[in-house]
């Protein structure tokens, strides 16, 4: 193999975190710079680039480096576009970034992008708990709920490239939570972190029973916070993962339904819940999943490290350009 | 070209039609024998490959033939096999028939299987209103609510080649319709030909609204005839097809952030009620989709002719024999 390395860059809203990642998924060295500190797409990419060839520093040279994968917000894989990104100070809602083509021109090399939830799922395919699978689906249980769907080994896209949204199926159909897309009811607003703090809030609201839960101003309650209530046996932090396991359970049966997958993954922090989460979702999707599948898909939760996932998704994309030249 | 046909076999429940086609859809001679008077798949296929024969006659040759594609229920793609069809009586429950294998052997051209609604959805993209289309969904509405799903420009048939069952997903969560899948509140139970029935009389029963549909013995009632009260301007008739629509556009939304098609291409009996249906399914589709999707999906009806669309989806599949040899 001539080319023995890739580069991976996962940007967020704060940070863009950069690894170079060699074939078995180990992350040589890694290193991080502000994404928020300049409205200049050019002047990001050009940071972004000089990051990188101080990372690889004398240790490593841009020669074995086949190429670069981005795992970014709004990032469209077809085009290499970053598209109506707000949460991206160099971003906005209608401009249309030419990044893949602006960095591979700037540092020399290939670039490829997507994004988070879809590069998640390459890691998971690449270096995870997925290795050697063709069909899988990932959920990513974090701030929202991503997805990114792995269909014959291949990333499924659809026609614009934003395939796999399914934090945004409807999940309650009559007065339903409002999500931050802008419709109600939608598996996100539900089985997020945050929609776990929602569901909360409303369990305490709703009745008088007790809860170490009570003894936290409401506004500021987080996943964690009920996470280790359950752990100390409170019922209603017990109850508030029952609740958000059945629902995610059940959105997985009708994902099942539509790609036949092997195994679904779940990675993110809800997913520190450990079976909390997992014996009410894998009860849930047996029970609602049409009978030809009960019992036969595998739920699993990532195996990568999460200070590495980040990297490691963005870098798998960078592999794809292997078979490209 | 050398092989300029292709054969189209359609199994059903009492009949298998026969059709040679050619690469424009046109069905140039076409047959169909019993599907029911055996229980020996050998016997069967014997019969059937005579046919093929037959119909080819002094006209065409079989060296004329690229292959044979077959859509039957219960059909699996990959090992191509029918498996536990116990709607034909030379199937069965645990039975495992190697239908290519033996098929193939006994007439001497290749044989590839699929089930009905993914040969729809062949047949649309080869010769239908999904021509040039790379991702796409078929939605047919017949007896039952099927279902082929196009990614890009192919089947997706996921881990175990039944991937596409989309008449299963659950509409109603709470006291839903038992479906014949053996779950409830699929949306099969309600968007089908025998679900609109349903409705008619649930509806009937629930209210003592005036309609047309009173004077036709409940168990009887179709969705013919709802349909045909509804072009009478009878009210009730009118809207069961808007709950129809209204629930299928909503299912339809949950599809889309799934695989982001093109477009949705509606096939079978149910469309023959042209707007009465189209109208609500694309103003709920609209209205339950997320934003971004926002009036971009197009909801067509089928454009192949009815009398030949099983066979023509069939025989689509055989093209796809040409990219291998």
């Amino acid at each position: 193999m001539e080319k023995p390395y890739v580069v991976g860059i996962d940007i967020g809203g704060q940070t863009a975190k950069i690894g170079l990642v060699d074939a078995r998924g180990n992350v040589l060295v890694q290193t991080a710079i502000k994404s928020n500190d300049t409205e200049d797409y050019k002047a990001f990419i050009k940071t972004l680039c000089d990051a990188v060839i101080r990372l690889i520093g004398k240790e490593y040279s841009l020669s074995e480096i086949r190429g670069i994968g981005v795992g970014a917000p709004n990032a469209n894989y077809y085009k290499g576009t970053i598209e109506g990104a707000v949460n991206l100070t160099w971003g906005g809602a209608n401009q249309i970034i030419p990044f893949s083509e602006y960095m591979s021109k700037t540092i020399g090399l290939p670039v490829k992008l997507t994004n988070d939830a879809n590069a998640a799922a390459l890691g998971e395919m690449t270096y995870g708990v997925a290795r050697g699978m063709k069909d899988f689906i990932m959920i990513t249980l974090g701030t929202g709920v991503g997805s990114g769907i792995i269909v014959n080994g291949n990333l499924l896209y659809g026609h614009d490239s934003n395939a796999g949204e399914l934090g945004h199926v409807t999940m309650v159909r009559q007065n339903g939570r409002l999500c931050g897309c802008g419709k109600a009811g939608c598996l996100e607003a539900y089985c997020s972190a945050t929609g776990v703090a929602r569901t909360a809030r409303e369990m305490l609201e709703a009745t008088d029973r007790k809860s170490v839960l009570r003894n936290l101003p409401p506004e500021t309650i987080t996943s964690k916070d009920v996470f280790e209530a359950a752990v100390e046996g409170d019922a209603l932090a017990k109850d508030i993962f029952e609740f958000t396991g059945n629902m995610l359970g059940a959105a997985l049966a009708d994902f099942v339904v539509f790609s036949s997958p092997e195994a679904i993954v779940l990675f993110g922090g809800l997913t520190r819940s450990g079976d909390l989460l997992m014996k009410p979702v894998v009860e849930s999707l047996n029970k609602n999943v049409m009978p030809r599948w009960k019992n036969k898909i595998k739920v699993l939760f990532s195996q990568l490290k999460e200070s590495d996932a980040a990297i490691l998704g963005a870098s798998a994309l960078a592999w794809e350009l292997g078979s490209e030249g």
